[in-house]
């Protein structure tokens, strides 16, 4: 029998009644054909509520502690879905990340998976269970300890769940219906994609379009593992598509833009010109874990550099510390900071070959008065930094620009 | 070094200020030259919720499953209990009942404890940790399922735990500061009792008095295991020992008044004279797992009997079915039920080997016009009957009778 998975996050488990719906959804699978694993996150809010309450105890958490906390979340929904779903006169059991066998690296957190046992899991599966997981916990292969895959980790345990089990699609069901052309908050006019590439929605997933968890779709992509995108509350909604970009039919250059306002500019002013000061400079961030998303250097006509580049907010002052080091060592001027930008980004598989796609993207920029701080651009994406009270204004244009507004019909297609 | 075992109750932690209060109590400890492992019950009203969830979910909930569910209000309670304690510069490491290898017969619900491991368990304590275990949970030593140890395990889970581990004494920390010769919501001049043998505090726990656990008593009592039953609300004040019965000096007959209004009185009148009657009736009971407390069977001239029993409220309904089933097999009148009853207690070690106990309390309700229902004795307890609106007026005559306003003075000595 196919397997599906299907992935429920906090919003579609929240009280009660939600729990019901999700239930719903995963018996209809059942009786549909498939055998069916269910993956759900914390209900709601628990998870920030126990975080709440760590920091309430203590001003410094300890790793290993607050994944033991955390871990509870998912415990909590667990045992109510799969009761849930015994109401509706269907066999289910629930399972911990420990319990199934969700092997991670030795690392609270943020561990990465690294291993998956299934003897267990298909037993239940073939004795007619729903088998209802815990997303985002697994246990230390090394240790045994609890150790939790840091946020948006469900996707991911429910991905590799599906690449594990060879499942025949992975469903992550979210508080949105489908992935759109662009957040349809900005522009009324942003289209529904019936199918987008792994690539692409990587790249959405990196901007933080919040659709999906980056690293479930890397590991979907890695395993062609099809993915769809749909909401717990419609669930007639086929929702969106994700799969390889082989399989798509690529009517349009660009499948989105994307609007992300989570980052800082920070530059080092007046540096000498000499070889190896941009990895100086960058080896000390890595080294802190502090991660860097836009490089851009620029030389003066006097011979000294600037060295921009764009970090997470919440990051900022450490970097600020780190850099300013970094300019006393290296003979630098000063270094600036500014909070007050934006990265506006289009996303496309279609725009591979297809020359002057970011310059089309330049010039509706251009068009609506809004000035380009820094540019960086890979084979499927173009980004620009600007003045963070332009987004929503660069997000339009860019939108009317490239006729995404009339997406919907062509890949109603696909 | 001695190792203590400290216990705190639900309301011992129910926020953060009260976690607090409780990592400075097991700190202290340490400090003062003990070994500590803290158990601790979930957070305030935790439980409650977490079963409020489950019937939102389901009319019909399952044991497994609830146990996995249940068994989360103590996972949260530890880490948080072990942070607090790093706040304040101690080694502290916090494990779940599966963790620590705290294992349990089979059963869902309400385990009993087979086996403690206590390798891991030392090597925390040497290597200078405090050891903070969830209470009340275990896993199957059959299947590896979690399980819980049903109300009031917490108190059974520290008990055990200082038994396997030779504790120097068991500390658990309730929301009473002592055990008091009754209630003092019901008699203002309740005394203190500084120590009680473990035989009285078992009687007093299964009437009722809702301080201690019964089955952690009987194992404290089994093992000699000295426990303390204390406030974490007032360090410093030492509470109430209890110990063995040979170590008590005897200066009072009588140790406690109790009063439990939370039974029902069942009676299968007009029952023949044959023998195996009896049996029948509670073999029948026993195999639906209904506990019967009070039984009197009482001949009348007619040659038909009266079987009276108790039981408690909750399993009424159950046991009105099974009584109304075997009265028609065994050709009996009818079955009656009363809701409308209490019992009242008295307890103590001293009342071993002095007649005319039993006949002061009689006495005492008499003198204060309450009709006794149903009499039954042991040892060292003597409980009647009566009706629900005399309960607080027996509670107060037999305090008084027996004189347990003066008892302080006297005990303090102990």
């Amino acid at each position: 029998m196919p397997i599906l998975v299907q992935k429920f996050g906090g919003t579609s488990v929240r009280d009660a009644i939600c729990i019901k719906r999700v239930s719903k959804i995963a018996v209809d699978a059942q009786k549909q054909g498939f055998q069916v694993v269910v993956v759900v996150s914390a209900m709601g809010d628990t998870t920030d509520n126990l975080i709440d309450l760590a920091r309430d105890v203590t001003t410094k958490t300890d790793p290993r502690e607050m994944d033991l906390l955390l871990s509870t979340g998912e415990q909590i929904s667990i045992p109510l879905v799969a009761m849930a779903i015994h109401d509706l006169g269907a066999k289910a059991i629930s399972q911990t990340g420990l319990q199934v066998g969700i092997l991670t690296e030795d690392r609270h957190g943020k561990a990465r998976i690294t291993e998956i046992r299934t003897d267990k899991l298909k037993k239940y599966l073939d004795d007619g269970n729903i088998v209802v997981i815990a997303g985002f916990q697994g246990i230390s292969a090394a240790t045994g300890e609890i150790t939790t895959l840091g946020r948006g980790g469900s996707d991911t345990t429910a991905v590799a769940l599906a690449v594990a089990l060879g499942a025949e699609r992975c469903d992550i069901y979210t508080d949105v219906d489908a992935v759109y052309t662009t957040d349809p908050e900005i522009v009324r006019e942003a289209s529904r994609l019936n199918a987008i590439s792994y690539e692409e929605m990587l790249e959405l997933a990196s901007l933080g379009a919040q659709v999906l968890h980056p690293r479930s779709v890397e590991i979907a992509k890695n395993y062609k593992m099809p993915m769809r995108v749909r909401s717990s509350f419609k669930p007639n909604d086929q929702g969106t598509l994700v799969k390889g970009v082989g399989e798509m039919e690529l009517n349009n250059p660009v499948s989105g833009v994307a609007l992300d306002e989570s980052q800082a500019r920070v530059a080092i002013v007046g540096v000498p010109d000499k070889p190896g000061i941009a990895a100086k400079v960058f080896e000390s961030l890595a080294k802190k874990n502090i991660s860097v998303d836009m490089i851009v250097q620029s030389t003066s006509q006097d011979g000294l550099n600037e060295i921009a580049f764009t970090v997470d907010k919440d990051t900022l002052q450490d970097t600020k510390k780190i850099a300013e080091q970094i300019a006393v060592d290296i003979g630098a001027k000063k270094v600036t900071t500014d909070t007050n930008i934006a990265k506006v980004s289009i996303v496309g598989a279609g725009m591979i070959g297809r020359p002057g796609i970011a310059a089309g993207m330049f010039k509706a920029l251009a068009d609506s008065g809004v000035n380009i701080q820094m540019i960086s651009t890979s084979e499927i994406k173009v980004s620009c930094v600007i003045d963070a009270k332009d987004g929503d204004k660069a997000v339009k244009a860019i939108h009317k620009a490239f006729e995404l507004d009339k997406v919907s019909k062509e890949t109603q297609r696909v």
